[in-house]
């Protein structure tokens, strides 16, 4: 294939940390031009605008009303990387002014924001890819790769988690504008369930053959930042630490002084356990896990018939290939031997992008696809269905964990769509033959 | 305390492997005397007689008819080692015949049968004990000494799983006279809660100052038992096949001839995923996960507001502790330095019990209750809401993951019931007391 377009021009909406740092990472891609930012806080924009001005030589439209850039009428992409509870609305508006749209990464607060990503993708033909890094990942492709040479056998259970501390960051969010302090405060769900959820969901063919069917979540109480805030208000973590220094220089340290999170409750149970429920007849079991005192990890799990993979044990086993019965092998050769071939090609990228090149991918395979003017690798049904969860465990979690129905958001497309191809596709990367 | 019985006379109730097993092993305790034994299959009975008159050299009351052990009037105890469904029945029978009753792990089919245990117990003032021997493991007991002393702060949510390959042992269970295979066949559900949860229970109080609440439990479909027997047919499992050749030989070989499994359906579904609600606000997940390709892994956590441990992983966090914040560390030497005074005074018995000591333990635990004629540690209100789990699992599976309330089997009770207090009583091992 070739592309239509070879030089892209986008709009990068939201320049919080996240925005910003992705932005200097797009501003680096020679097919990437950013002609437009947009963010409500003044400092931030003036921020983004030094940067552009400093990487590019150029000055940027940048304008609080991202509608504005909208109305210019010749882009061909935005970004958008603001707070959660604005990524539909700035993703539809996009789709209606006839432009492709990457949203950062979160969970919806109601069905009806699912749906209108949807409604506004079918209505004006434009794409909406959800940037879930994870599923870029060495694990999540090497997975991919695996399940698809028939290794697991049959399917039947997976599980993940977003299992963190980060107390710092949430607690400290209130002073750096940093949108996570008010849903911990006021909601009580799966708050973040697309990096656990995302690759999984391509593990399993969701929306191509297989849906999610229903959920359950349950919360525990909210203890964890209510205890730390009351011994210590000092932050432990180095990220927390440095964007403080780096960011809120002169900022922050005044603030500290005044700094009291003493009795301020939060909502959101310290642990969200859901469980998935699919048409195939397979579960996923979520954790949401982040105001605890807790190192990572990441209760990632895939399991069929055949085998089995366990990330917090780092083991993995296959009935017949794995020498002895019964008995765990260590994971990471398996992830060497059956690394996949958009991860090996991206290689000497990795070092361009956050989270150890996983950004520069996903951003990557956006790009691709919009250069060539076809459908992104993650579409609108699978950024509809991942973020319905946030919304739906919510409402389970108020109900005692009843069990609540998920939409289909394909409207029965889900039947006929074809699944990802054992070695002809690679992660749903439609328009990229790696397998041929 | 003094004990008020020297030498107890016991009957014994459920001959196959496990009960065999068991006796053997209480056939070697100086204070116990197994005057009866009972099971429904005459071989096993007579196998039963043997190994008793060789220990022994005396002849036991042996009979197929269980209620004529309990009209001789003179047992102390019953130990009833049956197949799952015949477990309260027996017990409820032996309670009010006067005797204290230790069961088997299992689950139930009905609340009623464990509110039946409950009435007996109550009614007649013996005390029902299920044997579960993983809370007298050593991470069980060392992780008690952990909570008490406050290392994990507040607890706020708890992992356990049964999960390892038993394909072997339910398919050839047909012709072994296994009882799991029937339930396996016709039921879908958490059969076997107890080996995690009972530990889980133990640490956070439940049925003093904390109770189960509800639970939600979601079945994968079934494919781990049909697809395995579809390929194979001999066993793989070393267990399996030790038993097979030491207690069926001769039987089972011709029988493997006609052994033919291909097309015999299972309602079980292969993972079960159950979350407990708690009353304090925690929640407990646990996995059954038996039929499918899978080494063990025990999916044990730990977790409050200041540490976590997680066993998979096998490591172990603790704020304020560790040396470096957001760092695992290895679990194994806290699991040394938090050692059980039960389980260092025990060290050198453990080479008489099964499952590496915890069986002897478990069982001394219950014959020094009878003998002191004091409540057992494990008490009719813990056998019956561990026991409930798999009926109310069952319910919640068929209705599509619906949740179920737990029947407060102390009717309110558990509020003032005194919980085990830090440095007094071992795992409310009430009557010897460790720690003074």
């Amino acid at each position: 294939m070739t592309f239509v377009k070879e030089k892209l021009r986008v709009a990068i909406v939201g320049l919080g940390h996240r925005g910003t740092g992705m932005m200097q990472m797009i501003l680096g891609m020679p097919d990437v031009e950013v002609v437009g930012i947009s963010d409500l806080i003044e400092h931030r924009l003036e921020r983004g605008k030094r940067i552009v001005k400093e990487k590019t030589g150029k000055d940027v439209q940048a304008t609080a009303d991202y509608q504005e850039l909208l109305k210019t009428g010749d882009l061909d992409a935005v970004f958008v990387f603001t707070s959660w509870q604005m990524h539909t609305r700035v993703a539809c508006d996009a789709m209606r002014a006839g432009v492709y749209v990457a949203t950062e990464v979160g969970g919806a607060s109601s069905l009806e924001e699912c749906w209108n990503l949807v409604r506004a993708s079918e209505e004006t033909g434009m794409p909406c890819m959800m940037l879930e890094n994870v599923n870029y990942g060495q694990h999540a492709l090497a997975l991919i790769n695996m399940v698809r040479q028939g290794l697991f056998g049959e399917l039947i259970h997976c599980a993940a988690g977003y299992q963190h501390d980060l107390r710092d960051e949430i607690g400290l969010g209130r002073e750096i504008e940093h949108y996570r302090f008010d849903h911990f405060r006021l909601r009580n769900a799966e708050l973040y369930p697309t990096h656990g959820l995302g690759p999984m969901a391509k593990i399993l063919d969701i929306n191509r053959g297989n849906r999610f069917l229903t959920l359950t979540s349950t919360a525990t109480k909210a203890c964890g930042m209510e205890s730390y805030y009351a011994n210590s208000r000092k932050a432990t973590n180095s990220w927390v630490v440095e964007t403080l220094e780096r960011d809120y220089k002169g900022v922050w340290p005044e603030k500290q002084e005044n700094y009291d999170m003493i009795g301020q409750r939060f909502a959101q149970g310290d642990v969200v356990t859901t469980v998935i429920k699919c048409a195939g007849g397979q579960t996923i079991t979520l954790y949401h896990d982040c105001t605890l005192a807790r190192p990572r990890l990441s209760n990632n799990r895939v399991q069929g018939t055949k085998g089995i993979w366990s990330d917090d044990a780092k083991s993995i086993y296959f009935d017949g290939i794995s020498p002895d019965p019964h008995k765990w092998e260590e994971a990471a050769p398996y992830f060497e031997k059956y690394n996949h071939p958009l991860w090996l090609e991206h290689q000497k990228d990795l070092d361009q992008g956050g989270h150890g090149g996983i950004d520069f991918i996903v951003v990557r395979a956006f790009v691709d696809a919009v250069k060539r003017q076809v459908q992104t690798p993650i579409d609108v049904y699978d950024t509809a269905s991942w973020m319905a969860v946030t919304a739906l465990s919510e409402q389970s979690i108020a109900m005692g964990g009843h069990p609540v129905a998920f939409p289909d958001f394909t409207s029965g497309l889900w039947v006929n769509r074809e699944p990802v191809v054992p070695g002809k596709y690679a992660l749903d990367y439609v328009h990229t033959e790696y397998f041929e």
